[in-house]
């Protein structure tokens, strides 16, 4: 039995590391097409700024590691250029063919680049792959460029703006619409704003760009461009084998992570996943859920039964100091998806006074009609990962709002107060709700 | 109408302030023994540290405001001799009586001072009250005491150890028995004992004290002793009145919190509650019940129908840097309830090490039968509230190992780890588990 594995990050090794777990018979081969596998990608933005020194320290595991201690045949410079089902092959795009008795599609996404006129430019750069990360990171040390455009309001492009402009950059993010990490939740956006132009980055919303041409940083030519308009899904390869691509033009799985070809697995930043809110199959790509995915491929390719049992979205960012967590629908999401969104927010000290304690934001959302909590926003500058888990926890265990404003959370003054914001923004909920 | 409450601290008064928020025609009075009402009691070692500067600062609401805003009569000094619940009345200290409609216990606890010899010396120090905290903040700045023994190794006796050991002192704590932080479990000790070594303290435990002469600090006598060896439910004024007091030694209360008299509600340290985890009524006092238990007691006496859901004992205390949480069930309570509890307990990083990241513990516990969540500890310089308020939430919920072993948590290097502590504590237990 053999398992051939696409693609050598985060969603393909974790599919591999456990099927090598449950089965240490399998032989398994992970082709990766770039030169490196196993890197945290979130983390580059945090190489740009300085913080991490070398790209090694983002390498969570070498080939080494996967060959001999796993005895996983892990590949790199292997590029697929077609999947052959009905032969039950792959073909590399050296000529080579390699066959499979099962085959886990882990192609990722790529940097979308599409539309845009001139990126072909040196001083433009994606931010997704160590030799972006080099790239960029050698041309800021030899050119220190003086203005840099980010083209794009997601994660990376406004992580990207506060490492930029703490070097001393002057910046300004373009974003083709109102939405700013992907939301267009009203208090996120108007928090956000204010703390860019705090930090002295400009943000033009409403301004889709299709030629670097347009591009003005502090009313003159950037001399800096980074690309980070979104993500879309590697799925060529596997629609051109007969793989069935989703409405959200990411890869269709069942709830096993199989496509609709039998044996044939899908997982991470290529595929579709259940909204845990919406029950319907969402594309929201992010490191946590690619390696929770990887995981049951790997436990289904290897014979066992499991379930991805779907997505919450739970993300969380830092922005100029400013951390932002959201988990679920925001309200806006949830009445575009026919829900009757109730939201109610909140700002209120994380602790006494006397530790410190920071005002941070809470916005809940509930569904009016069954009282059931949707989802939640939490900003400040402290506790905002803390409150998020704690808003997703109760999203995975569908609890109301009733339930959720008498949780017995954790008090001490060096860490809390008697009653947490999170509960307050309950019963603000509440109260509205009833 | 007129609604009586005893006590006028965090059960008496979240009781009042609802009462009033739902029912503005209410008469509503507040008879507190005490001098001064409405102090969060949990600050009072950081104002001994020094941190909090004047005690007004731990006065979360005024008589004035209370008064002037809510329109609620609140009495200092106004000690309760008898309830006459024939009569539907009560009798102060000094004789007056005042009729009643609905009443509602919120008489708290006091530390436990019984069986040891010399408590009233005048270097000898219970830690409950402002009163307590001024003549000790004021024997500390005049006396200038070297050796300090703190008995009790609870919540208040080691957040003491620390306050007195940055101080300058040498410190000795004595616990009764083998317990710390009120808690048999191992993982908890061991880390705890390191860590008072680390900073000095010395720890004696199953060493109860029956007379202060038996005390030792570094050899020798002390000169100064905090008796932090407990509380005990004040419930004396409610069982002579014929309120039936439960098998713990608090009041015994419905799932609306009246006792088994008609109309006669209790609330706070003075009461039990329900654990949700056991089923069974708990004692386990603490602030944050306090203020949740009020509101239902407020709302029932002012004729709503309210249910209090009970506790999960959730708690944080800082002990010499060291965060630790606990929420349910630890393996060794969980046993002594009858649950085939299995433990797994892992160190992790809780974030990426060039976000300085530190190793935090944890242990979460299961019930081998069904496969649900009992209760976890976490302990760590960092993220310790955190990760205790989102098993707090999932036992909430109700959740499976299996479930919350794919929690959909937040990751961002600034914040988290693509694999949470938590989800790796899972993945450990769910193996054990199979």
């Amino acid at each position: 039995m053999r398992l051939v594995v696409i693609g050598g990050n985060a969603a393909g090794l974790s599919a591999a590391a456990r099927a090598r777990r449950l089965d240490r018979w399998l032989e398994i081969v992970v082709l990766e097409k770039g030169p490196v596998i196993s890197y945290a990608a979130c983390g580059l933005p945090y190489y740009i700024e300085g913080r991490v020194r070398r790209l090694e320290e983002l390498q969570v595991a070498s080939i080494e590691e996967f060959r001999t201690k796993r005895r996983i045949d892990v590949r790199t410079g292997a590029e697929v250029a077609a999947i052959r089902h009905a032969s039950r092959e792959v073909a590399l795009a050296g000529g080579e063919r390699i066959g499979y008795d099962k085959l886990i599609i882990a192609t990722g996404a790529r940097a979308v680049r599409s539309g845009i006129q001139g990126t072909d430019e040196p001083y433009v750069f994606p931010l997704q792959t160590f030799t972006d990360a080099e790239r960029l990171r050698t041309f800021l040390e030899k050119r220190r460029p003086r203005r840099a455009a980010v083209v794009g309001a997601g994660y990376i492009g406004l992580e990207m703006a506060e490492v930029l402009r703490a070097r001393g950059q002057r910046v300004a993010v373009f974003s083709a619409d109102d939405r700013l990490l992907g939301s267009g939740n009203g208090t996120l956006r108007g928090a956000l704003a204010r703390r860019l132009e705090r930090f002295g980055v400009e943000l033009h919303a409403n301004r889709p760009v299709r030629s670097l041409g347009e591009l003005e940083v502090d009313g003159r030519e950037p001399d800096l461009v980074l690309l980070a308009a979104g993500f879309r899904p590697n799925v060529e390869l596997a629609a051109e084998a007969g793989v069935e691509i989703g409405r959200t033009g990411a890869i269709r799985v069942d709830e096993r992570l199989e496509t609709n070809l039998g044996g044939v697995y899908a997982a991470g930043d290529c595929a579709e996943a259940l909204h845990k809110i919406t029950g319907r199959p969402a594309y929201i790509p992010l490191g946590t859920t690619a390696n929770k995915m990887g995981r049951v491929a790997g436990a289904n390719a290897a014979g066992r039964r499991e379930r991805f049992p779907g997505v919450l979205g739970t993300s969380i960012v830092r922005v100029c100091g400013l951390g932002v967590g959201m988990t679920g629908l925001s309200g806006e999401d949830a009445r575009a998806e026919g829900f009757e969104a109730v939201s109610a927010r909140i700002e209120a000290l994380e602790r006494p006074e006397y530790f410190w304690g920071v005002k941070i934001t809470v916005e809940l959302t509930a569904d009016r009609r069954t009282g059931r909590l949707l989802g939640g926003l939490v900003m400040g500058e402290r506790g905002v990962a803390h409150r998020t888990n704690v808003i997703a926890t109760a999203l995975e265990g569908g609890l109301g709002v009733e339930q959720f404003q008498t949780l017995d959370l954790a008090y001490a003054p060096p860490y809390a107060r008697v009653w947490d914001p999170l509960l307050i923004a309950a019963q603000q909920l509440r109260k509205l709700l009833s």
